[in-house]
């Protein structure tokens, strides 16, 4: 049992995971209205040309271009009209020489005319249309497969289904198309205290808050929370549970129950599951320290600490870039401010610290204010407007001092009205 | 009719609205599981103390810390262990002088105890405890109320419910929590030519572009769409449509069939559906001439382009950000990079031109190329990063010019592997 509290940086933890561990998105194929947000799994190919047919790019008159050659202000010429083709109909009508149809923008373009001539430089006189200008031929017209050649590829995999794009698929006549799926991830809650949320505390009880979060956080990242629910800290329940969740989804989250004090059930349960076990065990991170990593059978399953705080933190630094990628979600960019710490923070050296920080605005300058009330506060943490980042070398970041505060997505900050 | 078809900027045709119409969200009450990326609707007082009981934060020995002083390496001090106490217990023992009991994280403190020394400074031998650190009153004891006190406010209305939020909600025991409900908005295409999305194309038809991308559009920015399908350009079809779409959706956004040539049949019908009816035709901005806004007893009715591509990009100027108050989401920051212009633009005057633009990378420098396809080319949109906006008074944009491109997001571009 190689992984049992020997502490790794993050990017070690990161590459012993991907040793083991490759993620690979799954296909689903869904009807075009509920592909939106989604990733292409598949190029898709165009069926049909757009147009499908050569149609009027405006209102006017569908005319043989030749005809209107000379037509100017002062000098109109008169053609005859046939009658007038709407949008959605089917022209039976042909133009000859000396002759033109009414045509509305979309409508198909008439045997015989190759052009059209806007309805501003045309006076209609009963059956006679007085042209005031030249058209060139193929003017206003657009042609058969001008913005899509049947068999043309249209989208690419790995593509994000934006409101273009799928209009673009509704333009070559998708019904269904293939997408990644999202991946179905289990979350399970670890520690004989907890109490359903909601629901009546019995002495010695507090409530579940992990298992609420973490499922959001699985939200927010493209995938889909299966909450597994509440297990003591008995071996026996906790695999039970696990093993449930390796069955039915892609990846296990379980929370609490990995510090080393009450025993380490929870990686302990894991590491006897499936080949290769426990990876990792401690993370030089802190919040984070009691986070374990292991691969069972191909699945990975992510043990954070039972500290509400601690477990969303590490969830952020490693577990969200594993969903995204499954998700096929792209890449998260945090953005970074650059504010004055509005006070000192003290660390213990030879870890990396993730120090939560709520941010203010004095006159011109960007105050970051550490929340500091230690890694079980989860209402400290969802005041906060993100983190500063402390390297292993760092103890102490002096009041006043410059940081760069990462940025949690979601939350309206002070930021907001000034940018 | 005051409203037909006299161009109006994009600032008056909003400040046109706003005079008859303010967004204003309702509320609905959820599960706490489905209440994520949502916005409170309300202030979340809690019922309980959080922690409601008096608590271990780390795993040791709960002590009277005057029993502990003078306990150092070299001096350790016995007490007399009666026993453990494990999260989630209800502990029946009382500490007395001279005694401790062992104790987990998270567990009820004891009476009598008032510290918990860690496990790393003891040494227990069979009913003995060997102390060696002197702990003060208090000391790694989590005290009952500490982090939210019964009665205090936890978050307040307007806030978004992101992972923390829910967490700070289930640590107070809410189980369903009212949040602003998503604004229902109806969507309709209007035009003879237009086919459902993936049916048999008969001649003389197109696929409904605009339905299916406008509705990604609508849940893209928090509102849930209704497409009420395809209309003919006959007026007591429109009308009918548009009745249902105002008995049953916040907002109706129609698009197609209010160009001037064939007829303002769609905004004339509109006006004719209510007070005040129609209040403006036309915006001085291209794409997006033939756009019009109407307020039919107190809801907005947004008439659309229907050239895909005019329809989007209005739907992303005037439609998008009354949507996103509606539905309580954060105010759009469109984020922006400069970029050279790959080849000349050239506008008419007097109307602000959006050019959607695609960028490449070129060595260190970003450029900009125009997709200058024509604005039925949906399919050039879908390739666009973002668009290039050109103001009222200029005519011509150089090749090489340096221009501000506003991004889209959500699809990955060449920007993204760089930041």
């Amino acid at each position: 049992m190689p992984g049992f509290l020997r502490v790794r940086t993050l990017e070690d933890a990161r590459r012993t995971l991907e040793r083991y561990w490759r993620s690979r998105p799954n296909a689903v194929e869904v009807p075009l209205d509920e592909a939106g947000g989604r990733v292409l799994a598949e190029d898709v190919t165009s069926k049909v040309d757009v147009p499908p047919f050569d149609r009027s790019a405006v209102d006017g008159y569908a005319v043989r271009a030749a005809d209107t050659f000379g037509a100017d202000e002062k000098v109109p010429i008169e053609l005859s009209c046939l009658g007038s083709i709407r949008a959605g109909d089917y022209p039976r009508l042909k133009v000859g020489e000396g002759q033109c149809i009414e045509i509305a923008t979309g409508a198909p373009m008439p045997m015989g005319a190759n052009a059209v001539l806007m309805v501003e430089h045309a006076v209609s006189q009963g059956n006679v249309v007085k042209i005031y200008r030249a058209v060139a031929p193929g003017e206003n017209v657009s042609r058969q497969g001008s913005e899509v050649k049947r068999g043309m590829k249209v989208m690419l995999a790995g593509e994000r289904l934006t409101p273009p794009a799928i209009g673009t698929l509704a333009a070559v006549g998708v019904k269904r198309v293939k997408v990644l799926k999202p991946p179905r991830v289990a979350v399970i809650s670890s520690g004989a205290e907890l109490a359903k949320p909601g629901s009546r505390l019995k002495a010695g009880q507090i409530y579940d808050v992990n298992g609420p979060a973490i499922c959001e956080a699985v939200r927010e990242h493209g995938c889909e929370p299966r909450y597994l629910g509440i297990v003591s800290d008995e071996a026996s329940k906790v695999g039970v549970t696990i093993k449930r969740g390796l069955a039915t989804c892609d990846v296990v989250i379980i929370s609490g129950g990995s510090s080393a004090g009450r025993g380490d059930i929870v990686p302990m349960v894991v590491d006897g599951l499936g080949r290769p076990g426990l990876l990792v065990h401690g993370l030089a991170m802190r919040p984070g320290k009691p986070t374990f990593l292991a691969v069972v059978n191909g699945k990975p399953v992510f043990g954070l600490p039972g500290y509400p705080v601690s477990a969303l933190m590490v969830f952020d630094q490693l577990v969200a870039p594993y969903l995204r990628q499954l998700a096929g979600a792209p890449h998260l960019r945090r953005e970074a401010v650059r504010a004055r710490l509005s006070m000192k923070i003290l660390l213990a050296r030879g870890r990396r610290e993730l120090v939560p920080v709520k941010l203010t605005r004095k006159s011109s300058e960007l105050l970051a204010e550490p929340l500091l009330e230690g890694s079980g506060a989860i209402t400290a943490l969802s005041m906060a407007d993100g983190y500063v980042e402390v390297p292993l070398e760092r103890e102490i970041v002096e009041e006043g001092e410059m940081v760069e505060v990462m940025l949690f997505g979601g939350r309206r900050t002070c930021l907001e009205s000034s940018r």
